[in-house]
């Protein structure tokens, strides 16, 4: 499974002197993953999807049934298995069923359920672009004001010099003016903060602006990002392979990187003016 | 609500010279927010539990109502606020229902949900000690090797240095030798991984073990550490004030900012030897 845990893409390379290139770049893999159980007999229900970097699938699948309390260790734990009825190869490895040695009752933990083995980071895009159409290209944002606003995140941060536990959100106009931001222990709670302040101000859908995070980017943060049609993401540190995808599906600019004098553009480029 | 997003902690510190002194500390609040939805004339449903820093609480509940498509803009909230029937004052604030103006059928979403308004930190962990005995005390982790585990994970990593996107959890014994380790861009992930091979080989529960994680420890870590059995989490950032009050009722060691020559000991610092 290891050849499945990076992703190949082609990134914008914002580089010293003003300089941009195209070039071959490794992200990290990030796919749905859903976890079911079945006690001798029964049918085997989901219990919780999670998004995680493809390997060790099994092992990942009984490590959480043991910290929710659903398996209490090695004994309760009849078989592991892929699903039995995979319609690609993909799909086949994003549905994990967790056989108990004693009946049980599972509540569903969290997220996306799907009825048969159709689970995959396509199959999730494909639902999430059901519902929330493609964010509209506005005016690009100038590569001097993109290179300035992780600093301007810090700057605007309340918390983090006391604690060093929290992570940042910050929305940015194209002018690199911090409109407000939002700390928190989960970066998509920082985010869901910043977008709930919009709705209830009556604000959506935020075209023109620019969301900004202190960590990585995953798929979760992009989705979050494209419903409330923000067209641009920029991040410190590392996208995953689903974040760039659903960057490119859903019409969000995805920056990861972003350190001056560098950053790496790795959906709809065409939102940044290299020239300003 | 700003008076709730730290709390006052007291920590061993490790500084240079072999030096150990009790200090007071600040660490991020964390703690449990239920979501609930109503549609007009319906009952409240829990749709979620998300561990989160307390303020801008309405916020995050309807920003996250909206990445998960149950709201689609401002003109469907109607109403949003606290639980009505306060059982505390700290509960009141960790339950927010948002009334909608059209019905709508809500599917739980994630983790933890209670039948009241009895949902806070402290039930969260009186729920799991009901089901996760106490880790009980082993030999002593020499301090030494404590200040080594971080550049031991660093090195033993297989991923990061390619895509800068992968949090990874590592099991080490207590001479610091690794014994495992785990990337994903999920760090929960990365430790159900680290447990779940544990489970799957029949060696729990994990004493005498350490685990060290690249980033910050929430609630969560703390919880899959206590559940498989090990007496110390070790990482190279912050905790959460939920994660050192797990630590210390749950009997794991919390150390954080693991940076040599220093690092922090947030919970049962008798399990660190201060002279070896």
């Amino acid at each position: 499974m290891s050849r499945r845990n990076v992703a190949d893409v082609r990134v914008v390379a914002l580089r010293e002197g003003g300089r941009a290139v195209e070039l071959p770049d490794r992200v990290v893999a990030e796919e749905p993953l859903e976890i079911r159980c079945a006690g001798p007999g029964q049918d085997a229900e989901p219990v919780t999807t999670t998004m995680r970097t493809p390997g060790h699938d099994f092992e990942l699948a009984v490590g959480f049934l043991l910290a929710e309390g659903i398996i209490n260790g090695t004994a309760d734990v009849h078989e592991v298995k892929y699903c039995e009825l995979p319609d690609d190869a993909e799909q086949l490895y994003n549905v994990v069923t967790v056989k108990l040695r004693r009946p049980g009752h599972f509540t569903p933990r969290r997220g996306i359920t799907t009825a048969s083995c159709g689970i995959c980071g396509t199959a999730q895009l494909d639902e999430l672009q059901d519902r929330c159409p493609v964010v509209p290209p506005g005016p690009p944002l100038p590569r001097s004001v993109l290179l300035q606003l992780p600093d301007r995140l810090r700057e605007g941060q309340q918390l983090f010099d006391r604690t060093g536990g929290l992570h940042a959100a910050g929305l940015f106009d194209l002018d690199g003016t911090l409109l407000s931001i939002r700390e928190d222990v989960g970066r998509h709670n920082a985010v869901d903060k910043l977008v709930g302040e919009a709705v209830l101000a009556g604000h959506l859908p935020l075209r023109e602006r620019v969301l900004v995070v202190s960590g990585r980017v995953g798929y979760e943060l992009v989705q979050k990002a494209a419903v409330a049609g923000i067209p641009m993401l920029a991040a410190v540190s590392a996208p995953s392979s689903l974040a760039v995808e659903t960057g490119r599906r859903l019409g969000v600019c995805v920056a990861g990187f972003v350190r001056p004098p560098t950053a790496n553009i790795y959906s709809h480029p065409e939102r940044v003016d290299l020239d300003r």
